[in-house]
């Protein structure tokens, strides 16, 4: 297997990419691909791990505006890694650099998946069992029910093929669990939902509050790109200000420090729970081919965990398993269209 | 004043109800109208309270359609109480009952302010600096640009007047900073707001994520109903996992148990900074006189808690700078409007 990573996006690129990307290619046999300029990649590379260097002498920043990166920045590392995965150089592709650009950059080069509307980033989100996925985290501000319904497929067939859970409960983001909650586009995309666990399709366990979401009441979250957004950041922001309000508390005498001292393992196996670095990235669903947008903040570790969800999502097949499942649901539409 | 208080609403009435609001009126010196089943609530009345009963036979419960409870029990305390309100037998309404309910008998009984076209309930989140007003956090899941443009001069009042902030920092709840987030809704709401400020009328810090509306990034988050919801359920249901997930550490053995022991006053002091027995309720801003909705959960303090905010929101006359306000941006969008 051959997987093509943007050496030169996020905050620590090169040097952690380039890292993580050989503790991969040693840990997992695979041949890494790695693309950007190769003066620099040298740097950090292991002679002994299983690594090429396709050279691309620009980046695209975060200062770049993602609709017209492309278009200015024609040697780009990301768009030269994407060019490699669209023409079957590999099986597919990582970055951590700009999300905004990677989804324009991959649903122009590689294309999406036949009849999806439009791609979406699916992050799992820590939750009290383990995780979930979210789709979509941020990609689409606004949706329409069909977008929502086809993001229910793809993540069904992403966690169920990708992830290997056995029957994943999809559960539609609301603010309240009975059926008709929520405004115009939950409405609707609740009876899709409805639709298309009478079918057998999905496993749609109804909707779900933020509270539920975090309590791991589902393991597909479908829900619009801004909705999905401030959920996310909301549980980072409170993750986050709870750690900081913690170590106050704990180090502010030598008694609270003492104490610190005594909860030390409690406190850690909980923080590796919360950990994003041991997740790896999130898939872009909907595209044609396996691209995952890395954390941009990944270290050597966090992109060691991206190749190997980058492993399994190429070993699923799920996007021939969405590419069918699409057709029939699009079909069956047809047929119970001609009906009225 | 006279604040009159839907004795059978809550989790927890009549007793507590009751309770709290002689508790208020004998800190207070405010006179209490309790509405309700007269037997019930005689049981648990301080005598000493400045308290007098007016009797309702009826109660709005979580399994009525809130749109018809009205309709169907007339002599429902909640209804009764709101009716007291309309016709000037008190200054401000008090209710730990169904949300809905209380929105839909408010805009119907009491009426909306001249002007504003949907009612919020704007409950103040903790953060952590202290607590944000919330508007709107689930009254109206679909929103216009137009609705979040009143949402923010009504949050702006009552900030200012009814909690005392100087010059409360008002943001939009989006999910990025700059001015082109968000969708369709956030994008056109973005210019009304900063056209609001460049006349003064606001001060409009600009877009606010998730994760900043937890570290106090903006006095008022002004949102439509559905994301406003899904913030705070999910700020909710991440404080619950944390202190579930921080009593496994503590509860764990004699050592963490010791550890708890060291730091409770830290834990102690940071859980009261989080609570909302302190904060008391919701008001519904837009409706023509103060209307409270306490915490369906509320106990004796923190109905004590709603009866003095109630008794600050009288006090404030912010309804009236939200009535001179709309008329003042409305007349100016006119002029403009002449213009084209």
């Amino acid at each position: 297997m051959k997987i093509i990573i943007d050496a030169m996006g996020g905050d620590n690129a090169p040097e952690e990419i380039v890292k993580g990307a050989c503790l991969a290619a040693k840990e997992f046999g695979v041949h890494i691909v790695l693309v950007g300029r190769e003066n620099e990649i040298e740097r950090y590379l292991d002679k002994d791990a299983d690594v090429s260097i396709v050279n691309a002498e620009e980046v695209v920043t975060m200062d770049d505006d993602p609709t017209t990166a492309m278009k200015h920045k024609k040697d780009a590392s990301m768009t030269v890694a994407l060019r490699l995965l669209a023409n079957g150089e590999g099986d597919a592709m990582i970055s951590a650099g700009s999300t905004g650009a990677l989804l324009v950059q991959a649903t122009l080069i590689v294309k999406r998946i036949r009849g999806v509307r439009r791609a979406a980033l699916a992050p799992i989100m820590p939750t009290a069992n383990g995780g979930a996925l979210l789709i979509d985290s941020g990609a689409n501000a606004d949706c329409s029910p069909e977008y929502l319904q086809q993001f229910a497929l793809m993540g069904a067939s992403y966690t169920k093929l990708a992830l290997g859970l056995e029957n994943p409960r999809i559960g539609l983001l609301n603010n309240g669990t009975e059926e008709h909650k929520g405004g115009e586009l939950q409405q609707k995309t609740y009876q899709l939902l409805k639709a298309a666990h009478e079918k057998g399709m999905i496993n749609f366990v109804g909707n779900i509050e933020g509270r539920d979401v975090v309590f791991g009441g589902a393991d597909v979250i479908v829900t619009d790109g801004f909705s999905g957004n401030i959920l996310l950041k909301t549980v980072e922001g409170v993750a986050m200000f709870f750690t900081k309000e913690l170590k106050g508390i704990f180090m502010k005498n030598i008694k609270t420090k003492l104490a610190a001292l005594l909860v030390k393992d409690g406190i850690r196996n909980f923080k590796k729970k919360m950990d994003y670095n041991e997740t790896g990235g999130a898939p872009l669903l909907g595209i044609s081919k396996p691209v995952i947008k890395a954390h941009g903040s990944s270290k050597a570790y966090a992109l060691r965990s991206a190749v190997k969800q980058a492993i399994d999502y190429v070993n699923a097949n799920s996007i021939e398993e969405i590419t069918r499942n699409l057709k029939e649901i699009t079909a069956s539409e047809d047929v119970s269209n001609a009906k009225l």
